[in-house]
């Protein structure tokens, strides 16, 4: 049997991929294509345990390295326990969010350092890198407005300062440069409606 | 001003560091010393919150390299909060279980592999190693009919197998040779009162 295709999508905050993918996967799924949508940090039980702590406001003490070894902890959880077994059975998987938004959030933003943050992920993730990623490309500033719009979420990370979100815009720059054989990048500034069309059409492709 | 000494204890479940810490700290500081006495995993709010998870007995379904990464995701909270601005002020720290419980318990016992595990620890930990660490020796057997006579420690952990703990005395033996500047080892099967005395007198010479 065929195995699935695992499918991520990255970008910054305010770039719309968490508008965007649950209209993505009801289009793939209307064509009949046996896929799930899930989610980073989540989408099982222990890591939304874990996704818990990283994201109560309480938690102001964090260190930085503490808070990149819990999104590992929850992303080798999902991994092993939703996305493998999914995949091994043949389904494709289309997932929020994995490696490159450690290597973006917490090695460039974060400034523990790119390669320092690529092998405590190699640790967790062994060879199981995506087949295929979709970059929701958006300016920071555009980025930012989208998320001040949203009240709903605000948590502990939108509180931080544009000098951060710039920095996890150059992070991403890096993860393309580096990945570019995987990534495909989208113009996240269009509408929902093209953006929808314009990744779903990717995936099409591709699957 | 001098900074604190960062003393642990290790030792396999069973060979009584919890029973004997609190004695030995008392005891260093009858003497008048600066000292404090803490755990792992825990000892600040964001690890036990992480502690939890660990020990939830409902997480059944916890993969061995989430589990590492969430000891190390405390190791590194609990450090940073706790431990270095204690050292930083002068205070001793007598912490139970510290990087050489990773590198025993997952490296060998979950058979994850001693260097994996220890460049997990190396990104958590930077340079903080232990100034003296204390490892309580004791044989398999004796380890597990303590375990089995105190009741309270039943938790996910102590449903595991003999394999496992054998496993992890394996671990221990070649964390002692790896370690051996830093580690003192005492005969953990005398008596609590001789068991104290003896980790009392090391650690009064040390300091």
């Amino acid at each position: 049997m065929q195995k699935g295709k695992f499918i991520t999508l990255e970008g910054p905050d305010g770039s719309g991929k968490s508008t965007i993918a649950p209209l993505v996967y009801e289009a793939l799924k209307n064509d009949g294509i046996d896929i799930i949508l899930t989610r980073e940090p989540g989408g099982v039980k222990i890591a939304e345990d874990i996704r818990k702590i990283i994201l109560d406001p309480d938690n102001t003490e964090m260190d930085v390295k503490t808070e990149a070894l819990l999104y590992v902890a929850a992303r080798r959880q999902h991994l092993t326990q939703k996305v493998l077994p999914a995949l091994e059975r043949g389904t494709s998987v289309l997932c929020e969010r994995f490696i490159d938004s450690s290597l973006a959030y917490q090695g460039i933003g974060r400034k523990i350092g790119f390669d320092e943050v690529y092998a405590l992920n190699r640790f967790a993730i062994d060879d199981h890198f995506p087949d295929l990623t979709i970059y929701f490309d958006i300016d920071e500033k555009t980025g930012l407005d989208r998320i001040r719009r949203n009240r709903d979420d605000i948590d502990r990370l939108d509180g931080e300062s544009l000098v951060f979100h710039s920095l996890v815009h150059e992070g991403y720059k890096l993860v393309m440069e580096r990945f570019k054989d995987r990534i495909v990048t989208i113009d996240a500034s269009k509408t929902i409606a093209e953006v929808t069309k314009d990744v779903y059409k990717i995936i099409r492709e591709f699957l």
